[in-house]
């Protein structure tokens, strides 16, 4: 099963987050890839202290930025582009690193967080990433990340588009560490 | 800040589970109470383990049902409406629960699972749960569940409505343990 995490509303990455602490609840065992982020975020202190968690981030710190203070601000938008060869090498090696994962243990939820903007903006080749999919459609794969490609909805089997009603950032508050990041 | 989860899609609780999981991660206590459901599902095994954390559920088994489901038969619809006394007295007792941990320990997040839901069914008032909010506006309140009355909506800081693109159960494939629940 793919189930993918869309839109630009909060709730994509911690509902991926939440999803694998059911998963670990009900005995699975959880393969996380986080695209684009550094992985510094409070919640990989408790994730990687998990039994039966495996994780790894394949980001650039400074890269991604939430959509809310990137449309406001034309400057972060620049520093937020890619550097072309970094960060394909950066989420090339993230896929491999899944693959190489998947071929030596079996896995009940695989998280590919951010991969929808990965793709976006060219990083990986879609059709790359949803071959791991079909390889391993046994299992389940939540994908997150806003600006889903449409080959991405089309091979889902399910997808909820988070959007946004209001944001504290819109209204000049600051995102909140423990909560935000 | 209140945090609002609303809409029919998947990830709501999930979102709410995952920014417990990196309010813990940045050493900040979490209270969680889950309204309507009787907290059997998986990640209350892993949330209960984890230091920080304070959770409660006050749901009656039965009662809740994802609405995928609801819409397609009438007789399961019937079964999950509010029986008055039962499924008031246990909303208010999660409530009061809420208030008196509050008025004893200091948490950085407090989660209101299902409490959208529970106020669309009138089994709590609406002024007496955002009092909370007002009581303990220094804190971060996310609360979840479709239907999210407008007094809520008003009152939130940030919304994200978790809008359904694709459901499995629409296409007669069953929720697995570990994912759906």
């Amino acid at each position: 099963m793919l189930y993918v995490f869309t839109g630009k509303g909060k709730g994509k990455t911690t509902a991926a987050i939440g999803s694998a602490i059911r998963a670990l609840g009900a005995q699975k065992k959880v393969l996380f890839c986080q695209f684009l982020k550094p992985g510094n975020s409070s919640e990989f202190k408790i994730l990687n202290s998990l039994d039966g968690f495996k994780g790894k981030a394949c980001g650039r710190k400074g890269f991604f930025l939430p959509p809310q203070k990137l449309e406001d601000n034309p400057e972060l938008e620049k520093r937020a582009s890619p550097l072309e060869k970094i960060d394909k090498r950066k989420a090339r090696e993230g896929l491999n690193w899944l693959r190489r994962q998947l071929s030596e243990t079996e896995y009940g939820l695989i998280v590919l967080d951010e991969v929808n903007l990965a793709l976006d903006f060219d990083l990986l080749e879609v059709g790359k990433v949803l071959d791991l999919v079909s390889d391993y459609s046994q299992d389940n794969f939540i994908f997150t990340g806003r600006k889903a490609p449409i080959d991405v909805i089309k091979q889902a089997d399910l997808v909820t588009k988070c959007k946004e009603i209001k944001h504290p950032y819109r209204q000049g508050k600051d995102g909140k560490e423990g909560i935000e990041y």
